[in-house]
């Protein structure tokens, strides 16, 4: 069953008659399209609207159309002209468009501001608007065979990028020469860097820190989380890894060793029928098994083509793993006595029985060229 | 008078005793610190308050706490732990806090998702949320000398990028490198690239397109529109440019030639006094004096730690112009015909006098080493 057609017997079920969705994220999954400008410029909304039977249409700024008919999920392509129309004026017109007067319609209301659901309230006095966040949610957790092959694909570049940066940087290298390596490989790869999280030195226990103009020295930990959003298929990478500059000492080794098991062990407790809430204690065990301190409110997410989506494997989601779901692991943990922080993060799919992984964790703290 | 104070102000005259501010641009305005994950994970909300009385407070997820306490913008630096509490409801304990149960507060009704807004409401009865979009946008149309200088910085960094890009790559390179070489030069700036507009060849009139690994063929017109945000100053860089692959027609020629001479008559008008949508109209009249096809909703746009700021270069925005508020002018034209875009984009910042420009309007079509 393709995800629309989900969608609406989801809708059906939820006694709606439409969802008119606008999340940069979902309006990607359902439409095919990511509009750059959705993201960087949040007021220029754009909106597809699913109806219960079946049908859609997409909405977007005029600018935009050409990209928005380019591809051919929706053939219904709407558009407004910027500061002459209201975006959420111009959704409304297509909900009365398509018979929704007195509808009920879902919507996502942590995303939808409240300055666009008033434009649709006043214009479509007899409509009901309904909070639809969650149900839309669990309706893009299990991913398509085509998501997973580039999801897998988009982190396996985004490791290589780590690794070929972190080892192929030059000794006594300046923390933003280690960091640009790593992102002008992520580029050449085809995806563009959303996020470039570099910690070291006097950054090094910040979550989310950029690289700096200081050289590296020996012996000092990195950590990067970073990632981007994959041309064509708009799905993202998010990869965490940790490295020494030169060799580890022993104590360094020791609690890489200690996170790196902890990875292992809730990587391969992800099966068809656990609750990811489980995952979160188990991590939470190891960490005390391993006398590490445990701190973390998550230790990993679904992702697609958003960073943070369902199931968070948080103490307070009950979501019950199915194959089709993945799932970013993530331990992390500070050592503020010696200024270190490790940090390790690798994508698996749920599948029938044991997982399989998109990224291959790393057994060993990954070495930096020492000046 | 710095910004809080002159905020603080603007919140007497509107007769409001606190502004609750949450969007990304907003909050770092007010205290320094951008925070990334508020971008790439959206409900990962970050507010901060000001009072009438200047007072402030700074409201993030605990996980970026160590970030928010770098800055020294806001010494009252409050936190909630995710999954656990959402963040409106700690932002109404927040309000509590400052003695404002009963207050009359401004919010971005734009950027603030509804459902905040019901829980600052259930848990704040008798508070009023009052939309206060308009009056802090306009707050932060005036920028700081620092600010200017930052922008200023960042845009030259960003157009040296553009150009040796453009000019330094191998001949018969492939879209894709060219785009790359101009990211690598932006990042090495200490600019993290937020948008890679690239458009040449099938995606030619696409308005925000990404390079592909097409081979650049003689003769073609490319078109790049490409910035990211510096890092310390969390400023932006936002440039349009247009080049050739080897050597320019006669007929390439004259449409630069126009658009240039449009750019250049809509940035010397740019002075005290000037309404902006005269700008516009302007812009509107060259266009047709040199016959070529106008169809932009804007054409330029105020810039800072957002990409689009107030004033925008609309026919509705009858902003008067001031010292010290930026313009980006941006006129772009498609030639279907011929399948060819061509957009330039610059910085200015209003004097007393003739603008400044921030970077350096660009009088010929930019050459790439042709196959």
């Amino acid at each position: 069953m393709d995800r629309i057609e989900q969608i609406a017997k989801q809708l059906k079920a939820d006694g709606l008659d439409a969802a008119l969705i606008m999340s940069p994220v979902g309006t990607c999954y359902l439409s095919g399209c990511y509009l750059l400008t959705q993201v960087v410029i949040p007021e220029r909304h754009a909106y597809v609207l699913v109806t219960a039977d079946g049908e859609t249409a997409y909405l977007v700024c005029n600018i935009e159309e050409r990209s928005a008919r380019k591809h051919d999920r929706i053939a219904d392509v709407r558009i407004y002209v910027e500061f002459q129309e209201a975006p959420a004026a111009a959704a409304a017109r297509l909900l009365r468009d398509y018979g929704l007067v007195n509808g009920r319609i879902g919507v996502e209301r942590h995303a939808l501001p409240a300055a666009a659901l008033d434009v649709l309230s006043a214009d479509l006095p007899a409509a009901t608007f309904v909070a639809w966040d969650e149900p839309f949610a669990r309706a893009l957790m299990v991913k398509s065979a085509a998501e997973l092959d580039a999801l897998e694909a988009a982190g396996r570049a985004t490791q290589a990028a780590i690794e070929r940066g972190f080892t192929g940087v030059a000794p006594g290298s300046r923390e933003i020469d280690v960091a640009n390596a790593i992102l002008s490989g992520i580029m050449d790869a085809g995806i563009a860097p959303l996020f470039n999280v570099f910690t070291a030195g006097p950054s090094m226990l910040e979550a989310h820190a950029a690289a700096t103009t200081r050289r590296l020295a020996a012996g000092e930990i990195v950590r990067v989380d970073m990632g981007g959003r994959a041309s064509g298929s708009h799905v993202l990478s998010d990869m965490a890894r940790t490295a020494v500059v030169g060799r580890a000492s022993a104590a360094q080794q020791r609690v890489y060793a200690a996170l790196y098991d902890i990875q292992q062990r809730v990587m391969d407790a992800a099966r068809p029928g656990v609750k990811v809430s489980t995952l979160y204690r188990l991590c939470a065990d190891r960490f005390a098994h391993h006398r590490l301190p445990f701190h973390m409110p998550h230790i990993g997410h679904g992702m697609g083509i958003g960073l943070h989506e369902r199931p968070m494997v948080s103490p307070k989601d009950d979501t019950v793993l199915e194959p089709g779901m993945v799932l970013n692991i993530e331990p992390h943990v500070n050592v503020p006595d010696a200024n270190e922080s490790y940090h390790i993060e690798d994508l698996l799919v749920v599948t029938d029985g044991a997982p399989r992984y998109l990224t291959t964790p790393t057994a060993e703290l990954i070495e930096i060229p020492a000046p």
